[in-house]
């Protein structure tokens, strides 16, 4: 049993959800590992992970409309030192996951047919951001 | 230090909470470890994993009315191939959970009194769910 | 490798926030492993856990005021038996987290620079709560 610690980094350009899913998987080759469980956990409060449909991006849409109508940017906050959407960022990222854990089986990530795993991007402004992707395992 | 990979197949037959506490710790006993941690995964993403109050079933009937209303089916949504319940079933999906993590030991998950796992299901029509149990430990 | 099991307890005053980034990380110093993978687990349903901006308490004050707008005290719940909080606790619950898993590396929890880890208080009346967490690792 081994531990191995990696990492992804993003680009992002703006509100909406990136996958993310052959960059976690190559970390799991990178590793070495075949058998064990892989965590993947988002270091910040402005963005979350999210296991998403990832074969129809209307689906994606959908789901960002829904929770843009659910945590309105023109509402008054108290913490607004960033702009109108510092605060709904927050919410949004307490709404859906931090961290993820997924079973590793023969050297691949145990994913169902159309999941993927996508990183939520809920600033306005482009951002770097890094994921952590932990695999304990053999 | 062993890895062991199980699973819990489940037969939905619509909407609703499943309690699945017995069969992942059926799993855990069938793995023969007794200290590490146990996680569970929904290898779906039109049904989600939830903790939840296992005695009141009033509780759960509540719970799924608020979904129910928070994330209605009789709204216009551009990703509706299978049905008005097939985006509120994503979204559903991502306002809770798909994987969890819990203690084991001494051969037994390591839950609250009232505490269950429980499998959500956000789709009308009947299932056929899988969810992988992947139990790492001694 | 090896499995390590801590707790931490915590006396709540009310519905709210309560940061315990610290107690995780002293669970952590005393397993005496340093690198592998922190599990942290609420054992009830009426609070949950939430990673959340930790220098900003306005950002908090913000966050607790969104939940009590969307999961409101002043609905005709059926299952009331503990009083108007007890249903959306069960509620709020869902739509936040019952377990996080953290990377654990050189000894320390790896936090993103304004992360932190709390307990999210449901209930009205002080009630005592405990986390457990487990280490995975070396």
């Amino acid at each position: 049993m081994k531990v191995h610690h990696g990492q992804v980094e993003l680009q992002t350009t703006g509100k909406g959800t990136y996958e993310i899913t052959d960059e976690v998987q190559k970390v799991v080759k990178q590793s070495g590992l075949h058998e064990g469980v892989v965590t993947v956990f988002v270091q910040h409060t402005s963005c979350s992970l999210l296991m998403m449909e990832n074969a129809a991006p209307a689906a994606r849409r959908d789901l960002e409309k829904f929770f843009d109508d659910l945590v309105p940017e023109d509402v008054s906050y108290e913490h607004d030192d960033e702009g109108p959407d510092d605060m709904p960022a927050h919410i949004r990222m307490a709404l859906t996951r931090s961290s993820e854990n997924l079973p590793l089986s023969r050297g691949r990530i145990q994913l169902g047919t159309w999941q993927g795993v996508f990183l939520f991007e809920h600033r306005r402004a482009p951002h770097h951001r890094r994921i952590a992707v932990t695999i304990v395992g053999d």
